[in-house]
């Protein structure tokens, strides 16, 4: 282990994941690592659950340190509640709560902290969520660059929660055009003119479109997971690790603008490791699929089944994310993030 | 209303509270401040809660940026499980679960980030409380100082938790010496050696010690607040705003180490505006006032009934705070925050 924290470490890929496992799950007793009949550590999901009588109650956190605050489709604002939300609706978990914890670097402009207030609120209140809570803190100048949101999430399932397990014989469908939050990011970042490249963040909440489809298909649904840190990459190769399965893609299939995809070419960085804030990926029963594929349209969203989860014949290929390539062989998609801070 | 945030608006003292109130509350439509007949922004308090069934769960969150990282007494990772379990136990909830939200500064130590989470996880350990989820990011080198941590927790209240509302003839009890943890923080601050002048935080989980009084006596406390960012002042303030009662307090029988007071008054501060991370203080009907203190004294803590709260005969009293002098008169105490940031 390194004797100091790095940027890998946060950037959602397997590094992430290896020091969470090291530094917090393995220094919490198994026996709390969840707690009232749920699931918390011990499955490492978008959120975690309780039970409460019959009802599930599922919970989400994440902070958002996006740079710069204020990008094109979205500001950290907006982009906090849509995320916390997603997590949740990716449990199959209708949201009704939301707690904010806000962190701002005084002289911080008042103007822009109601803009983003303003945004989050809005998402919160279109999509029928309360704010119940939170935190306001200020940090003098030159601790902390401009702010970071913590977001609560609470939510209520019909059911049990979808826990992450794929199955051999699902196939995989992703809902709409990936890595344009990321691409929209990086540009800012580069000091590009997003604005002008025509690169949008497609962060949005999938509270209306997404989970009507997810609570209508939950039993076939074996695997539910927003691509944001990390990206496709990275949630495919979570959702075959240590696993005797794995999950074969046709590359060519993959939903993505070709603005999107030149830009990140330009760059020679692949689209997979790139961060989605408003497209969900879901491992599904192949007998409902194209009834799933159906009604994600009707939503208005753009739905590809992308790849299918199969038990290799050769061992080397279990726990491994194939990718077809155009002369008929596989490559391995390994689940390592794309090493850029602050894109969400 | 100001341009910028300064740091008075994130020191917990009124004009945290009056942004708070124009800048988010007032965003959210009054049926989205609470939901599942539950208490929310509605009511400012510790906590909120929803209802599912019979049951009461009850969430707090809080952001945690003390400077320094380690101080006497503590760390951020103590303090941030300490001060979130405190406000679930301010509501009379037994807290279950929590999630951590940290974020790093690329080039922390990771020994040292070690030690953090070890000292979280061991109160949650000590306290039974489940760690179910969380969130890991890093920020780079220059854009955070160090690192911030924001907690969430969940409990669950036998009963309807305890929303402050003070009553004429209750008394006041705080339940140990006050002003340590700022005292502590602020000698740290200003590079004096806290060690040597026997400062040190109090801060500590209330979750076997005050929570079973809290339990006990549920129905006959009406108010009940962990005095930190604000301190003293600060929520008695809060408890008689807009109210037509006052509380009148006795300063002589204020808790307080005498080090820390030579400490505070060296520095010309107030003890009662400075914060404490292992205290309650307790808005109680008289006739169990003194059951409750002995059960708390038999719980270790060291409890003094300090004030009470009146109507007053003087109009000009209503919705105060006001201080006993030394010679029989009274003055104003005011909920005017220490501008001192980075304190818990």
């Amino acid at each position: 282990m390194e004797a100091f924290i790095t940027l890998t470490h946060g950037a959602g890929g397997r590094e992430s994941h290896d020091l969470i496992e090291s530094l917090i799950v393995k220094k919490v007793p198994p026996l709390l690592r969840h707690a009232l009949e749920g699931h918390g550590l011990d499955v490492l999901d978008d959120g975690s659950f309780i039970k409460v009588g019959e009802s599930f109650i599922v919970f989400s956190s994440d902070s958002y340190t996006v740079k710069p605050v204020f990008y094109p489709g979205g500001n950290i604002g907006e982009l906090a509640a849509s995320g916390v939300l997603n997590d949740l609706v990716m449990m199959g978990a209708r949201p009704v709560a939301f707690l904010d914890n806000i962190i701002v670097e005084e002289g911080f402009p008042l103007k822009e902290l109601e803009l983003i207030i303003e945004s989050l609120v809005k998402v919160l209140k279109e999509n029928n969520v309360s704010l119940i809570g939170g935190d306001f803190k200020v940090m003098p100048k030159g601790s902390l660059d401009k702010i970071v949101i913590s977001g609560f999430g609470i939510g209520v399932s019909q059911g049990t929660p979808i826990i992450d397990r794929v199955q051999p014989g699902d196939v995989i469908i992703v809902t709409n055009n990936i890595a344009e939050h990321g691409a929209a990011i990086m540009a800012s970042q580069l000091g590009m003119d997003a604005e002008n490249l025509s690169l949008r963040s497609d962060s949005k909440p999938l509270v209306k479109t997404v989970l009507p489809v997810i609570e209508r298909f939950r039993n076939h649904i074996h695997a539910a997971r927003d691509p944001t840190r990390g990206g496709l990459s990275s949630i495919l190769n979570e959702w075959v690790k240590d696993r005797e399965v794995s999950i074969i893609i046709d590359e060519s299939k993959i939903p993505i603008r070709e603005d999107v995809k030149t830009f990140l070419e330009m760059l020679g960085i692949d689209p997979l490791t790139v961060a989605s804030e408003g497209v969900a990926v879901l491992s599904v029963s192949r007998d409902v699929s194209s009834d799933v594929t159906v009604a994600l349209k009707s939503m208005g969203e753009n739905p590809q089944i992308i790849g299918e989860v199969v038990i290799p014949e050769e061992p080397a290929q279990k726990g491994r994310v194939l990718g077809l390539t155009e002369v008929g062989g596989k490559r391995v998609i390994k689940g390592e993030a794309l090493n850029l801070p602050r894109i969400c």
